[in-house]
């Protein structure tokens, strides 16, 4: 799926707690610096569809684990990636991709965001967590 | 301590998990985006004593508790601020400014910096923890 990139980052481990790369200046994944948030997600919490018509997400699970499902609008198919502390990867989102994600982890997740954009609703569009036929439920 | 400051930034309550805002490129302590990483400190843990020549931190702490100490050089006095999930907080540390900090919540804590500049071990100095005179033991 072209919209959507997944690439390998650093994580140091360190007896006071490990380092997680997030995306620097130089990472060619990064083009600009809008803004930088995070969104904690619960244990089989859902957070769906969300789509940016401009906004470039470049995301990270430092806490927990997480499973992002994609869609695919042209070839109407999903595509799913899971990422987590212990499977710690860079997910690239493009725009005009339809995304929702759910904290798959015992315990609470946490999902950080770099936008080339800042937050603005109105180039979002968003639809309930039923709309796209998607099983969310966890084996 | 001119060196630092500590700003409010927003949290926002969701039923599916929280969403904690970092900081944009409007905000009046963002500079230059360099890069951002996280650094997880277990509980009782310190890692301490960092100075960076060139590199601004903006931190904050979205998981769990931690405490900074920051130390002035010129004053000779310790500044001591607590920060995380529950006093959620951005703190701003301006370059030639000593800093430690220690996980001080039960469970593991997230430390994200974004700073100004990527990670250049030249531009750094480092002490061992006991360099300053600091009781890091927890009451």
């Amino acid at each position: 799926m072209k919209n959507i990139k997944v690439s390998k980052i650093n994580k140091i481990e360190l007896p006071e707690g490990d380092l997680y790369k997030f995306i620097d200046n130089k990472n060619k994944n990064f083009n600009e610096f809008g803004e930088v948030y995070f969104s904690s997600i619960k244990p089989k919490s859902v957070k769906a569809w969300k789509l940016h018509k401009k906004m470039t997400l470049n995301i990270v699970v430092p806490v927990g684990k997480v499973r992002f499902v994609l869609f695919d609008d042209i070839k109407k198919k999903m595509f799913e990636v899971k990422i987590g502390q212990n499977d710690y990867k860079l997910l690239t989102i493009k725009p005009n991709t339809w995304y929702g994600f759910q904290g798959i982890s015992k315990e609470i997740s946490l999902v950080a965001n770099l936008a080339n954009i800042r937050h603005d609703e109105k180039e979002m569009s968003r639809q309930s967590d039923d709309f796209f036929p998607f099983d969310w439920s966890i084996k």
